[in-house]
């Protein structure tokens, strides 16, 4: 593809697009600015990449509104555009260059399908699929091989189940919502109440909802509730290994990167961020907008907009300045013992 | 159901019902209180869940043994139970409304089951199961689609293997477990010996015995070790994305939240809590009765009893003291710092 | 066999055997000290279990070099060998006792291959395997049932894939690499761009590069990136549970223990160390030899060579100077209110 198609196909969606006039290389394919190859495009975000300008073989650049990196592209020789969000304007070219394997619309002789399964049109059922009754599955759904649903499960359209993930009974899954392999949706909540006799089992009897658009990362579980639901809001986005306990009620546009774990019965806002391996104990709320750094132990509710970091959370501001401080904890005690020494020299 | 049914059901094992004797509502499920409706049965437990007593549609409800709330129940006109454990009551309530999904008796026809396996009564295997040679499979046991069971695996009587798991060589798994979906038990221990050329892969010939009553979360991973067994006690319950390293040995009645990770070798005692993300160190012993705050980093023995938190773990009383304190170290080193300005002014 | 046979077995490696020259036990078995019975071969390594060579019942032992513990053992009437590296003879000791289980050479009838796979010589495909179109299988590589490798995959000699594991589209996997059970690697990376109207899904067109000898845990996941790869180097061993994020850039012969996860576009070296469930931020890079303790938080890069901890890491021996001030933060913050309160009554 010549580079003034590339950014005809890109234009409709941002017509400020600024672009170097006189370069048009062809372009085959999609890099990383240090993997980059003639012919291939590729993005500067950040100043981290910043200085690879000088040393990329890439043909074309994705910039950011910075007239000095267009200018040292245009002197390399490096054919530019730059736009106001270069990742979404990056995201959008590899758009172009690459579609994501997607199985053709057919069901496999070896997938087992019981007999009263709604299946919608154009679905695409993978080899070693197993649909236990009472299913009903959504137009143009994929569910890649060797993929368990338990029965009473629905799937909206568009919907893809990527190889070896468990649907467990009554799950609803919205439209457009992406299950990695090996995730686990709906299994049972941790539910043991504590006897004489040793622990009593609470059976699950509630189940999953993901609303439209969520998406749950490889070998992450989602676990059904006693009573009631655990929910995940629209257009939701979990990494891989997320733990969501029983009766968990996540809001929309939130993103919880890989290895966080809730307990029960936590109830999460929108656009919420929770970065990776934080834990969030039971019960706890956490507002619109708030943001947890990685490791994070968040044991109290969180206020709307706010940023906590640390095990126990602290705001992250308080967090920042402690953590400076906490390495100067040798330093602290042997100066308090040193005061007290020489108040005591001075008090007899 | 009539509410009186219910508790007719319910007394053989509770006597001490109190109950309110004039109201007989019909009841058709079991809810939480706040998403209950006319003809739920739900319950209360702890503050704060009383308020919603003003507010639920709930046609019944378990209450515990707190008279105000039991008036304001029959003010209300709910009919209600009042036991001393609610939450016991509650999950004996919900087996009488709900028994969870399972398949019936049969050996599906793609399941691939060796020669010499010996399979119990009443047994389930599910589509495009495997068993290797060697296994035994007890009466009614029940193993969901797409499992994959290597060779001489024991299974006793009654236990569930969900979908998508899968139990390596000479793994012996008690009566009344339940494996969940996609753990995997009796893989490989992570034994590699550091030399002059690199690791050295000490191979696994130890296996994993899970005792009686067993319970493994989704995803978990029990690994067997180089030599001898990693032991999981009776009745233990492990929760999703659990992980126990080789030649761990565990106890009785333990129950380990999400995401918990033990290194080898290490033992712990009976009844022992871990809450979420806790981490043990190779060759800790914790003994009984000891619980673990979330996110507690283990590289110590606990004793009988103890609680412990932080990381690295700490008794929980100091752990609370010093969390309290922490918030305040930039408020320590500043006034450190005025003292020590203010002691050098009187020195000089 | 004999324990002549064994020490003859094992000696081509280790000529400097010293061993006992009187006692020729038979052994049938190996085991950990405190489990074997007569006629195990066993070993002790570490303080932890010298004293356990008065009680064990092993008719002989793999002992450090250590002539106290030498003479015990001859007291006891214990066969032994003296190594300087006991761990590793034992590991050689074991392969002589025992092989893992490995199916035979054959393409089981349920496997679904598609027509285009090029399949090596004496390769095992296990019951109900997936591979689909493009890939490239090498010599004597086994897929354990269940398994599903999506197109365009190679896999190099000698690799095995265990049960229930999933490969993405591209990934290509070295020689002698072992993929443990549930693992999946080349699952997409989770890349969203925020936008005003949510998450912008950007495609992962990269692929995983995995180098010969590489070994991945049960359940972990190694993401694909946008662009470019996400490569582990050769002979890395990664336990279960793991995370690696997209365009992860790992060293050879890393050993990263069971629930350690890493952000995206993380730089490992070589012979790096990560503990149990450390957590390594995005872009963050780790030079040659670094090791970072359990629970590690790493936000900034580490230099080779260096020990880190805690979280916010710092260097191991600050970290263990302030744990152990850390404890004593209530008794350093009452000193600090005291000395206020004195030098305020001698200021007044």
């Amino acid at each position: 593809m010549k580079f003034s198609d590339l950014i005809h196909r890109l234009s409709p969606q941002y017509h400020s697009f600024d672009s170097h006039p006189h370069l048009n290389p062809e372009l085959t394919n999609i890099a990383p600015i240090d993997q980059a190859d003639v012919n291939s495009l590729s993005y500067i975000e950040g100043d981290k990449f910043a200085n690879m300008i000088a040393i990329t073989k890439a043909s074309a650049l994705i910039l950011p509104l910075d007239s000095a990196l267009q200018t040292q592209a245009t002197e390399k020789g490096i054919a530019w555009l730059a736009s106001p969000y270069p990742r979404l304007t990056f995201a959008q070219a590899i758009d172009i260059f690459y579609k994501p394997y997607k199985p053709s619309a057919q069901i496999h002789s070896t997938a087992v399908i019981a007999d009263d399964v709604q299946l919608g049109e154009n679905v695409s059922i993978g080899a070693h699929v197993v649909i236990e009754k009472g299913c009903k599955i959504g137009d143009d759904v994929c569910i890649f091989p060797n993929v368990v649903v338990y029965p009473d499960v629905t799937i909206g359209d568009r919907t893809l189940l990527h190889a070896n993930c468990t649907i467990e009974e009554r799950t609803h899954i919205g439209k457009d919502c992406v299950i990695h392999s090996g995730a686990v949706i709906g299994g049972e909540g941790f539910g043991f109440v504590p006897t004489q006799e040793g622990w009593y089992k609470m059976q699950q009897s509630g189940y999953v909802i993901l609303e439209d658009g969520v998406e749950i990362g490889c070998n992450s579980t989602i676990d059904r509730p006693a009573v009631g639901v655990t929910k995940i809001g629209k257009n939701t986005k979990l990494d891989n290994l997320v733990h969501i306990g029983h009766n968990g009620d996540i809001g929309e546009n939130c993103a919880f990167a890989a290895q966080v774990g809730l307990a029960g019965g936590v109830k999460i806002g929108n656009r919420v961020i929770l970065a990776g391996q934080v834990g969030v104990a039971n019960q706890v709320q956490i507002e619109d907008n708030a943001i947890a750094s990685a490791q994070t132990g968040i044991h109290h509710n969180v206020k709307a907009g706010e940023t906590v970091s640390g095990s126990p959370a602290v705001s992250n501001k308080l967090y920042l300045k402690v953590s400076a401080i906490y390495k100067k904890l040798p330093e602290i005690y042997k100066n308090v013992k040193e005061l007290q020494k020489k108040f005591n020299q001075l008090d007899s």
